[in-house]
């Protein structure tokens, strides 16, 4: 076998019609007619019918079929044919196949597997065509968010992972024996991004973030991955903007490049399709009387729960924006409305179809001494957050940001259950392995 | 303040020629000759010099020189004017400043401060022109990379951060409390990547990597990003000339997207210039003798030190590649030379200019048994590896990857000095803040 980079994959065979090309892969599927037999290979990039008859090959290569199981790997020479009926609209006649490895039993097979065995075998489940799909969205959804960003003059501003302080509180922080003291994993590059946006004034951070929540259900990861602009000279209606703006992006350019991945997941489609912007604006007592108006049983001043987002996204189309939340259900360095110093400026999004919030921020404090109040207030120490407060005392601007978590949205874009399959090697509660 | 988001950026200001803008920013520096006063303003984007002329603007605003101090936020209202001797080729006559926060007085002088003064103000810092001009060259130097995978039929595939094992040895990883057991950093996503290989072809992993090393040199951070391709059906050959078309690919980005920070950095951009496809291959045969003709004294069977690869680099304009390494001074899933099985099919890449390795790789050992026999050789216990065995039993392929250190290469593109600076927030052994 000849390595070399410029290799044919099965997605470009339609360009290669009538010739004669080498293909290289892992058996997906046998099948035999007697005198033909069929291999559906997988190459990473697409499925192809391989096509193997008696008459046409040496007696040697027809045998293989034999030896062949689900997995094993080969090179396969042959013609390719348009074939309408055939996946992907070409299949391959075949003319000699090379043998790398012959793949022991598989162990996951069409049948119903349980979560704990896929899960303990992800190293391999990840070729599966489902999870192999929702990866590739993943891979999507990330590029089309960083292109929104590096064409919309952000620089990458990336975070740290490791931080000295417990700044907002120990509780679903992770701790590290970091040589003779105790550093925590990040939950949030927010802090930092800050002081990059005062100095690029738009920017950013890129990177995992972890919470050691004791919580089992199907949105938690204790290791997911967080986009966290941040914007000088931003208030929190343009932050609005910005997160509209990014989200629509997202949506489009799935659309535009992840349609036989949305096809394998059976998306529909049409409810990414019917999005459009301006997304719907909420003020949070506006969502509180949305509800309350449907009998629901909800408590002014806090939190909407789960079934409370799904009843209020169940409105739209397009994923609902949620400004002017009770300040003291807020982050301490979020900056209180001019007109109500009880509402604090942040803002939410809520996906449709009842995927929940997948993003979160609004527009940061920017007084010093206010900030400082706050901080004491929320009796929070003042020293881990002398550098931050710096920020207010060298210039301090308006800004704002936000936070996507990657994976919910992914979860939402593809319109699948379990936000564990949208990473590939998933960390929760009670798993840290493949 | 009116914020939205078409915001006129001073790196564009050319456009603007004879048209009245408002700017939004900080004021680098101030300087009066009686009747004029000048401010430099930076954005962000750039530095644009404002003129205020006493009989343009009306007193109070000429006033606002006395108020204003460096870093002090700024809005600046005024006619763009074309002028040769200005900074970026424009300036800006002022009819109006709005001012937001007058800044304290600022700790960063242009005079010299020691490191450690600067890296405690860090936050401050990446303010600066040259730290500043190093970050925006990072993002591009991601920015080439990514394109260049994305473009090149490659899945970005994201590897975990926390690890059941501590399968290479435990001497330079972070232990991380993970409910009650313990998780270990990652120190590379290479092993996920090839399980990702497996299932997409081509994949790039590409996030933070973890080394408690005991070192303080200033090659070494114990957080630093990790750019690692891993390809399916593929040699040392063609490993080679993806990672050498990689390098080639940000030197060309750079060069192309950076003129305005290397001008600041004063980077002889000619070393850059004249790298040129294809890189110098040496073996490490060949290398080692390299050094004995020029009576350096290095022991065969050993790594090359730090003095070794700048003397090898020197010889050369391009990054030079070394392959065919002693196999026992490499990991243990390198896979022989079938010519020679006392040789690793390992390949390293200086970069030119003395700033040694950036690139790390090979090709891996494909077949089972010999795997397992390697794990034993190298007294690894067996259960941690059985997901990456379980690769070499469900359909092996040749393949191959490696690992670019992107602040390493960030250094050398930049032609600076301290890996440090080339993070915005660097962790080292000492250092965990701010």
């Amino acid at each position: 076998m000849v390595e070399n980079m410029d290799k044919i994959f099965i997605r470009d065979l339609k360009k290669y019609s009538d010739k004669e090309v080498t293909l290289h892969g892992w058996v997906y599927s046998l099948r035999s007619i007697g005198k033909i037999w069929f291999m559906i290979l997988r190459d990473g990039t697409g499925m192809l019918q391989c096509v193997v008859v008696k008459n046409d090959v040496d007696q040697e290569t027809f045998q293989k079929e034999e030896l062949l199981t689900q997995e094993s790997s080969v090179s396969v020479t042959g013609i390719v044919r348009l074939e309408q009926r055939a996946i992907g609209g070409v299949e391959l006649g075949v003319k000699a196949i090379e043998i790398h490895q012959i793949a022991d039993e598989y162990p996951i097979s069409p049948k119903e597997h349980g979560t704990a065995f896929l899960m303990d075998n992800r190293h391999l489940w990840i070729r599966s065509k489902k999870q192999h799909a929702i990866l590739k969205v993943r891979h999507q959804v990330i590029r089309a968010a960083r292109n929104f960003f590096d064409d919309n003059d952000f620089v990458l501003f990336d975070s740290p992972m490791l931080t000295a302080n417990a700044a907002e509180g120990t509780t679903s922080l992770f701790n590290v024996d970091y040589y003779d003291r105790t550093a925590y994993l990040s939950q949030t590059g927010q802090l930092y991004g800050e002081a990059g946006a005062m100095s690029f004034n738009r920017v950013y951070v890129f990177g995992p973030t972890f919470r050691a929540e004791k919580s089992k259900t199907r949105r938690h990861l204790t290791e997911f991955w967080m986009l966290e602009p941040e914007i000088a000279y931003c208030d929190i209606n343009e932050n609005m903007e910005w997160a509209e703006k990014l989200i629509m992006h997202i949506v489009n350019h799935c659309l535009e490049n992840c349609q036989a991945e949305f096809e394998i997941l059976e998306r529909d489609v049409s409810k990414l399709e019917q999005i459009k912007m301006p997304f719907p604006r909420l003020t949070y007592d506006e969502a509180a009387k949305l509800l309350n108006d449907k009998d629901i049983d909800f408590e002014y001043g806090t939190d909407f729960g789960g079934a409370d987002e799904t009843v209020i996204a169940e409105q739209f189309d397009s994923p609902v924006i949620i400004h002017r939340w009770p300040a003291e259900i807020k982050a301490f360095y979020m900056k209180r409305a001019n007109d109500n110093p009880d509402l604090a400026l942040g803002m939410d999004i809520l996906a449709p179809e009842g995927y929940g919030e997948i993003i979160g921020g609004g527009q940061r404090e920017d007084d010093h001494d206010i900030l400082v109040e706050r901080i004491k207030e929320h009796k929070l120490p003042m020293e881990p957050f002398k550098w931050y407060l710096d920020l207010r005392k060298y210039g301090s601007v308006p800004h704002s940001g936000f936070g996507l978590g990657l994976e919910r949205t992914v979860t939402w874009i593809c319109g699948i259950k379990h936000i564990r399959e949208t990473i590939p090697f998933p960390r929760t509660m009670a798993r840290l392995e493949p």
